[in-house]
């Protein structure tokens, strides 16, 4: 088979021939079609992750063929019985264990779930971590409702993108905020009802005037202006976090936080459960992830540079075969 | 009647006599026996509370006869039909309305609840705003389970105090912060199993070391500790915010809310229905409020100079008659 190797921080992928997979006991061989990019990818590569082990298979996404039939993968590993919180074991896929930058990938038959018949490969391939955290972070964790306005920071990385289609779906009013304007015009054609730069001054005034407040915000930047996303919160409302690209968070006010009974509700990958749930859902709405772009998997170094430009908007993939 | 008037920030409450209350439609008169002081009081005093009004009678906590039935009052106006927070309309008793600092009070007769058999009227007066408060952050925001690890920040106010009961109530392993030794030694006597003094250099720490991690976090003082708070939640923990007396937030790590999937909590006060549960808890488990200290109503401002010094351990409270 061939695989993308990850053999130290700081050095390109290694695009090489490694023995065929074989099944063993508990543990299934899947042929990989589509696989897709996470930015925990990428921070592995740059050794911003903890635990980094080399060398071995990257990627959490993937897609491909088991006993004839189109599988998508979970890649919450071992998450225990606690529906709250992961146990100590858990892993996302894709270092220590083997992921999906491959040919084939050797993995638990419970991880394996039906392709939703909708999807083309690079589609079902864009799902699984962006679908499951966007899935978790607003249904289970901020409950969101039908008639909900909603607000999601960051357009254009691949669980926004997912949590604004979700949210869409589920019949909520959606915004966005992005550092770019065109991301939030092409958020518009996926049905947000506005959008501001954050990069532009009293952005979070703007977004009053136009929205009002709102009931669920879905953010994964956290740092200096989380205060401001927390002040926008409608009374009851709830902050979902499920990254902090922008580090601690500061200058938050507890007054805002009690007055108006915020919850501010940590959230991470899903349950077996969740990823089922989530499969559901997008199979009920028809829902179709947002590709970038995607790369024939040699190319695999050339993906994870194009994700560390940030431009894109949706997942980017890799053409396994 | 008389009357504790609040005239002036800034300056003393006046002992002064009023013309009687008298019951007019939708609204009864309590002859109240004793009344209780919160921070909220103190801070009106000082000017440090939004929407200041005057001439007024303050106070939110009262006990007292009504038709010759002994009753407590709900200090709890006009929540509204949203269970998850207040309306605009809602105000906490004493200013604008006129509250408990007097020997009547008229009020809606719906405010009005059987006073508990087992509590004295000191005890009673004692009970109301801070039980709400600690019931609502506890057990409807935190969702406490019995069994679970607790820690209580700054242990010694009322809140504080009610919600160290109810968990040790409800089944908790209690933990408690104090800035003062004798404090610790006090909470543990009502069933706290331990505690740290946070103006002591690695009380985190020592906390870990003592207690593992928390489920259940109740918190009023926010600031820059608060991450080191966060930090010590097991996987799934709750944090309740009630208060913020230390002021923002800062230096707080979104990778430990999203990976450890922890809530952080607003609440203030609480339903008609978290009333009525929370006194129902009460007299379920013969809970006893703690009065630190009882000044007749006309030494009113010893009373707030005696919490201005922060030295209590429990309620202050005002015999009215």
């Amino acid at each position: 088979m061939n695989a993308l190797l990850f053999n130290a921080v700081h050095a390109p992928l290694e695009y090489t021939t490694v023995p065929d997979l074989k099944p063993e006991k508990g543990v299934v061989v899947v042929d990989l079609h589509a696989a897709a990019l996470n930015h925990r990818d990428l921070y592995i590569t740059q050794g911003q992750y903890a635990g980094i082990q080399a060398p071995c298979i990257l990627g959490s996404d993937g897609a491909g063929e088991y006993q004839g039939k189109k599988v998508i993968i979970n890649p919450s590993l071992d998450w225990g019985t606690n529906p709250n919180a992961q146990q100590k074991q858990f892993r996302v896929l894709g270092m220590p264990d083997n992921g999906t930058f491959a040919t084939q990938i050797i993995i638990a038959k419970k991880q394996l779930h039906p392709m939703p018949e909708h999807l083309n490969w690079e589609q079902a391939a864009a799902l699984p971590l962006a679908g499951l955290t966007a899935y978790r972070t607003l249904f289970t964790r901020c409950k969101l409702r039908k008639g909900e306005k909603v607000l999601i920071s960051g357009i254009g990385g691949g669980v926004a993108l997912m949590a604004l289609q979700f949210a869409v779906a589920a019949g909520a009013t959606v915004f966005v905020t992005s550092g770019t304007g065109e991301k939030i015009k092409q958020a518009e054609k996926l049905g947000a009802k506005g959008g501001v730069n954050y990069k532009e001054g009293g952005w979070d005034k703007d977004l009053k005037a136009m929205a009002g407040g709102f009931d669920v915000i879905i953010d994964s930047a956290a740092g200096d202006g989380f205060g401001q996303l927390a002040g926008l919160c409608n009374p009851g409302g709830r902050v979902g976090i499920y990254g902090g690209t922008l580090g601690k968070i500061n200058n938050l006010s507890p007054q805002i936080i009690f007055w108006k009974q915020i919850s501010i509700l940590g959230s991470t990958m899903g349950t077996a459960s969740n990823f089922k749930s989530m499969l559901q859902f997008v199979e009920r709405h028809q829902i179709v992830p947002i590709v970038d772009r995607t790369f024939p998997l040699k190319l695999g170094n050339d993906a994870l540079k194009h994700m560390e430009k940030g431009q894109q908007f949706g997942k980017i993939v890799l053409n396994c075969v």
